[in-house]
């Protein structure tokens, strides 16, 4: 792959987020990664959608430095950093403040997995991170979001590829996936998840989550060795 | 009818699902019986919807034995096969994750029916089936999923054409109608009954269903030998 | 105005139902009255709207003998004989079931005037009418909710020109106008003031109406000799 | 800048009202200032968005009087005066019934900071005023609520540009900014938040604001000296 057609696949997939409606203004941000280069490709910071071209993703490698582009890259670039470091398995990385997802994040919430639908995407409860303490805000506070995310799946010996999203405290969600497609469509799916969760909670508030049985049966229909949703 | 007429009004039925923002991605499909030939044709499994064309829609024998097309049908089809042996009036069927519906079945809720627009369109309240037990999960899954909600027909003693819908616990609806059009439609006015009754629970947690006397005119106002709602 | 005016505006007015997204299919109607001839047009009974021509509408009189038409007139036609037999100042009428004045309805409650956006053109709550008895919903329903909807304004000593609208208990919306395009702004405009009333009760249930004197203020800012909204 | 660029630019925020979802119908008004001169230009009253030409604008000077236009100037326009005179750093005004920010009006509850959505925004929790009492309906109405929007932030000791935001009670939300567009911004950044706001309190009642270390970190990464979102 080269950097134009890593910059190209990022610009599409940024496109995505206005198109599926995740973003309000300039809020959100995608970007993926070249792992046999070791460089990844961001939104720029505080582009609008409406104007933004491929030519002005800005490209940087693992330690921050940019290698091509001209603009600032989004501010929450050291979160992605971090992410891929953490995570090598991924590929790409979305976030947005999209508005029900960050509800849960506000409400301090994990995402309970109540049905199938959010099973088929996700293995298990959404975890919403611990609060950053004041020290981890005013001192590198994009890294260390990076950071408590990673924290959070080591601690609860969540497995990141099976569980691809997550809600920052007080702040909103960050998806992954093997490419900055996936990574969208996680984005798009938790979003889903994250309504269909407030409203089951808004008809019973003491309902469980689904049970294990159903869970890894959606799960693993559509992911792994077993699945058989699909054209394969 | 011929087979190209049977697929192609399979695709058409398909088709309406995202019109009506009933489905997200390539979840839902929707499947049209031809009952003197005992074959229907339904959605194959995964494929993006602005994609799709009628050729692809597989046809298979009440066997699930594929009779004609070369992709997997909808992982969803063992259901399909149950519910046309079991209800014998019905012609078609959809099945969505659509948002209300969903969160009564995540909440494990029947859908009372709190006024005259459900009770225009369902007899009753929409039925929540019971758990599948782990066993009836892991094996058979999609198959015994068309066992309980014939199961759940049979021993409330509902008419399945005068209830045209259900929602499957933890998972999400299905409707089915005397043809893949009315299935559609039927699960489209489930998902307003759906949104009217959590309002209607919103505003007023300890509201009654509607009685008898209001529910019995307004379905047989649209139904049935002395309907007199639209032209005849 | 001719026959063929009052066909046309009663059409013209019923396609701003879809506009407005206050109808599903083909729920909801809108009439308008001659009164110097005593004769009104009215949508036909069941038809979609993207199919409806102005030419389909159903001109009857006062008794209900169609004296322009070939289609059945809506089969809430009686419902709108008897208002515009109540109620002499009206031009216009229109029932949907949208959304939120549904809700309403079926939760069995006014909709209280918890600000100024519904004090500009409803002056105090909105009533609920009490239920239909058996007999009256056995026996000329749509005549007796006409009947019912006139009870309730007697009844509480109501304007049904200060406040041009009503929900019918477990059933829906009607509102009302000197003109149908007033009847359906004002029928948008309900399912405004229904959505903000229950945003409004859901952040605090137990949250008071306006006061008169700001209701006062912004109903006649828009209405009556010292209006002073809008150009004049 | 001349005259007609001021009605323009005024012209061209009205129109971002309608496209941004946040009026229905004539509701809703943006104007902007010309500090130099000391007049401003305000969309005419009760005229139609999709009818509205530049050319409509009404432009008039601090006292009231109009400068330029045949129209009445927004019934809302002492309101705007009164904040042109209070707020000397803003440029522009945007009042609207935003169904959200209405929704927190009427329940008369300030929106609180829940996240760093709000804190990119708005430093803190944008207030909600106290009622007008009847002599200050009665009499002046509209120049009184500017008075109380201006008594609420010099009570609470509140920079109007820190907050650029207010929603009065039982009635609606009043935004400005440096320009008329920011102020639409904002206006759709607070319609955002309020939303969020709901969302939050439905998941969890007791859920605390953002603590002031998170709230400055975002503020401050938007806004001052040592801002770094964006492109500088």
């Amino acid at each position: 792959m080269t950097i134009k057609e890593l910059k190209e696949q990022v610009f599409e997939a940024n496109m995505l987020l206005p198109k599926y409606n995740l973003v309000t203004f300039t809020w959100g941000n995608v970007s993926a990664i070249d792992r046999e280069r070791g460089i990844f490709a961001i939104k720029p910071s505080g582009v609008p959608y409406e104007d933004m071209k491929a030519d002005q993703m800005v490209v940087l490698d693992l330690d921050g430095k940019t290698v091509e582009g001209t603009l600032n890259p989004s501010s929450d670039t050291p979160t992605h950093i971090v992410l891929y470091k953490s995570f090598e398995a991924i590929g790409g990385i979305v976030h947005t403040h999209s508005t029900m997802a960050t509800a849960f994040a506000q409400a301090e919430k994990d995402i309970p997995c109540f049905g199938t639908t959010h099973a088929d995407y996700f293995y298990g409860a959404v975890p919403c991170t611990r609060m950053l303490t004041d020290d981890e805000i005013n001192n590198d506070y994009e890294w260390n979001t990076g950071l408590v995310i990673a924290e959070t799946f080591e601690k609860r010996g969540l497995d990141p590829i099976a569980t691809p999203a997550v809600v920052v405290r007080k702040h909103g969600p960050f998806t992954w996936g093997k490419t900055a497609d996936k990574a969208v469509e996680n984005a798009a799916v938790l979003e889903v998840c994250c309504n269909l969760a407030r409203l089951t909670h808004c008809i019973d508030a003491d309902i469980p989550p689904a049970n294990k049985t159903i869970m890894d049966k959606h799960y693993f229909r559509k992911h792994g060795a077993n699945a058989y949703y699909g054209q394969r």
